[in-house]
């Protein structure tokens, strides 16, 4: 169920609203909207406690959500989410379109500088680079762990670029939370359930891509499995699903992206290292997702691909990725958007140079 | 077994090869560039004769082509293939974008004429409409037939649109190559190899629609069956794939775009009308075709789509296809493309005004 | 609509109602039953006439076929149909397993006797081999055309097996239809409407095989389509459909057999070569077919499959086929079904010995 | 790298070599066969240290195993894994199908024996049951937890099932770990790298689901997570892949049984409940699969599946499960398999009656 309050409501009300709903056992989710809040309910079963609601002082009126999907539903909250980053001018979900780029695993500082600084000069406002890899075998390369956040940690003190990288399990999660801006949950992740929750339970941005095989719904239900346990900032990414298509290592699915968009005011990216698995066709895939209206892009990007631990094939080179810049810049204002290059550090922001 | 001319190689020379490998008793298939030209040889099993031919005059060398599909193939020809219509401007494959607009079914001479005036007013060149429509149920509206084909006919004549109609079998094949300027063979004949082979012995171009589950190579080889019969005017079509996932009707399948355009020289267009089904998602997705590189656009538009006799849900009203004819002329530069609206008659047609 | 006439209704009265059916412009199927006869009505829109059929002699009630097959539906016949042939004990739908079996394509004379007399010995009753084939490659080895139809038939007078092959075209299909006992129509054809409706036409039972992604609905669609022109001897086969999984050629679908048997009252086969794709997993899968309740198996045999011109590494040696009917009729019983072996000529076949 | 050891060599040979292998940093993991020991290495990235393992005491020779899963290969290990439980005559991988079966979810005291003492009627020698459930709702039911442990637990000491049962992640890994016999890992967390690592380093079987749209070597690659922790014991079972049929919950991927079984060593059972989803078709498949040669299935179960939590389309019927174990039984011997009923508590057992 979802309590519309008045438009006029005072933060009072609202909170006694909350505090009414939790009271009865239930958890009380506030989202503000632009022109009045709402508040989600979840854990309760039934309707019966519809009518005392109705008769809190401020509430407009009480609705029913038909979806699977609540408070990721536009049903509960109908703007678009935008999620901000203190102390810059980055953000994801907005007009302007986010840009996350660089290489699968951060492999050595030298490596994981030499790309950020590269890709920082294109415009780039946010550095991705894996600490822990989820790789298909135990014997396969599986991350730096602790070592790599440092270096991301150091990057984004020293570049300025806002950090996303991927927590496995619990412990990485803790200590991704720790360094990183945006907490990035792998496909093969998407329904660990425990690992949801718990980072529902934190207080940073979590970047979920979609599983392999997982329905519009699934994909929704993983993001309100996060949020239920009231952590509301969750990027959507698409990276490909698996067909019988063999040109492409996944089949990227572009058509998720105005489908989400029409029932969901969360965000979503587009992965298309990963949606395609190929070098050749990152370039225009980027443009495909910028052109279907994505909120913006995750792109794997490497100085020297061929000698990548992991994921080389799909890496482009810093020189493409200055390109894709271009062309993303030329296509964003179709689409309504624009492409903010650089780092523009806010007044409230201090010591990054 | 591919036979490359010499630059200067003369008509004479290049019949001359023609002549010898039909009297082996193999196919010879001249492809001219815009350097020199080359011939494919089809039907023959081994490489013995390859000394021979390298002695004929005019040869520059005799190569083996590795890849199943040939005639297909930027082995053979480099460079794209631009199929132009005699009389007009209109062209599929070159830098203009291609954009084939019109209802799923021809219903009536009113409804057709009148979807056939919004969309040349937009800008479209080319008007596609069902006059045999395959359908899933035999007891569902199987198109008007030759009466369908007539009204096309007219709307060619006064509206100087080129028409785009779909063929089923031998019968209905002979009928619309008679009438259209376009035969267009559906995703569900795309492995009918006799009606495949049966419009590679006709000289109109053939659209042809990618299978529901074909791959990359299944799709070329299917072209392949048409050009091996001497049609070498065939333009390929995305129009989505089945899989899981059921927030579409079908997958786009865009990558597939970059990846056709690697390995082949023929044209290829995006359908986003059955690639996504629902209406609200086509101009996303067409906009997506374009920036990707596709050669062109096919899309069902009705000026009435909750009458429509078939497909109605996916179809664009006539003023949503001229916002995507505005949204689709910007980002055609981006990619080095253009869309030229309106139709230009050229010197060599008359009649139509 | 679906007429039931009554348990005692005349041949007379069954007539009446069928021209009466036929006068109002729509196509009346009778479907003899167990105890009563149920007259199919296709071409109708909708309701007008129920009113006055229900007061023609003999009729029990008209009740409406809500589900978009029609006479493939148990609602217009509930009893299985079993298809029978003329001269001898084989059949398919019946208790008994039909077990077809042979090489994938008629190579020789020679081939294919050598093949057939080892099936025959191990017990089939049908043979397959294929005459036209549809290949993905134009280049391929397509068939010996009408000279394989005769050596096909020359197998049917001496060993007394009936034949099954693919009609690719209206072309092959006449000559099918002369020379065999049921004629194959292939996945890749499955939904070409055309030819469906050409073979509903002839009185041949067809072997309709599912189309690589075709769902449950769209498979008996297409037994519609043949059943709609008065055909209804339509055998279903199950053959695999396309899939991400890459250990087969394709994902042998099984639980289709128990879901098609809830709905239709048509035989349904299972081709576990294609299936498969693998010689070593032909055995398990056709073992699995049978308990899952199958009406029976269609398998290819070479003697020498590694010289095959297709599908060698699919098609089993004969003694693996003499093991798996070992195997098959000791699953029989559990299912409630026994395998026959060998050839028991019935009292009006006449020289075959 | 693999060691194989003389057929001769003694328990201290063995060990030396194991010692001198995790000396050099890798990891040693000897497999005891029937003839001799092969002992895995895992953790090495080159070949330099072969020839120094060649002259060791008792070693035949030093193979490179070329798959990318070694421990789960039968390169290293040939012989049928069979995991057996002290106390009694139960045992997974043998020539005795075991037979898993119960509810979804245990949802009480009641309900749980209820079931568990029909299924122990009729011959099961396993229970299983959710404790903690993945559900695709942060709302829905979530299992009982601890509670449902402890009833297992006395459903083993009363009845003398062996209990089967989920872990989700690390908490819920361990408690099940401490009162069930078999660890279950869903197919949603097939690829939780760091679930299945843990579950690696414990001494209890494991049965690892296949994942919705894992390839074959993805699932022997997840199985050798847990084996390169030291826990040989993991039991695989195949349970359905989402594709785009839409007659079953899943399509279940009977093929891949005799393929692994080709590659694999390790156990493998079959999930007809979850690999349809409907009731119906629960023992067509149950019989297929054991007809194909699979180890054993694992079957939902319960007494009042309209009333049930979780799953109830999917459960059958204790009188279907009676059923499904009489048809098993007569298929068990065709495939040269038995199928024991009932618990033979072994003499070292105690207490249980």
């Amino acid at each position: 169920m979802l309590v519309v309050m008045k438009a006029q409501a005072t933060p009072e009300e609202i909170q006694a609203v909350c505090d009414y709903i939790e009271a009865l056992g239930y958890r009380a989710h506030p989202m503000p909207g632009a022109q009045r809040t709402a508040i989600g309910i979840t854990g309760n079963q039934g309707e019966a406690e519809r009518g005392s609601l109705e008769e809190l002082s401020g509430v407009a009126e009480v609705i029913r959500v038909s979806k699977a999907y609540k408070l990721a539903s536009r049903d509960v909250k109908e703007e678009d989410t935008v999620i901000r980053f203190a102390g810059t001018d980055a953000a994801i979900g907005g007009r302007a379109l986010a840009i996350i780029a660089g290489p699968c695993s951060v492999e050595s500082r030298e490596q994981a500088f030499a790309i950020a600084e590269q890709v920082a000069a294109s415009g780039a406002q946010f550095f991705r680079g894996g600490a822990y890899k989820p790789r298909t075998s135990p014997y396969a390369f599986q991350g730096l762990g602790i070592e790599a956040l440092r270096i991301l940690s150091e990057i984004r003190e020293r570049l300025g670029l806002r950090i996303v990288t991927e927590a496995l399990d619990n412990e990485s999660l803790d200590l991704v939370a720790e360094y990183a801006d945006v907490i990035q949950i792998g496909a093969r992740n998407m329904q660990n359930f425990s690992l949801l929750k718990r980072a529902g339970k934190l207080r940073k941005p979590v970047l979920l891509k979609r599983g392999l095989s997982a329905t519009l719904e699934e994909f929704l239900m993983a993001a309100e499995y996060i949020m239920s346990e009231g952590n509301y900032e969750v990027i959507l990414c698409e990276r490909g699903v698996r067909t019988f298509a063999d040109h492409a290592r996944n089949t990227l699915d572009l058509s998720i992206i105005p489908a989400i968009q029409k029932v969901s005011h969360l965000p979503i990216l587009v992965d298309p290292s990963h949606g395609t698995g190929r070098r050749d066709n990152v370039l225009p895939m980027a443009r495909a997702a910028i052109a279907v209206g994505a909120d913006g892009i995750l792109v794997e990007v490497h100085h020297q691909p061929d000698k990548a631990l992991s994921d080389g094939p799909q890496s482009i080179y810093p020189a493409q990725f200055a390109r894709m810049m271009d062309e993303l810049e030329q296509i964003a204002p179709i689409v309504e958007r624009s492409l903010s290059r650089g780092i523009q550090v806010t007044a409230t922001a201090s010591g990054t140079s």
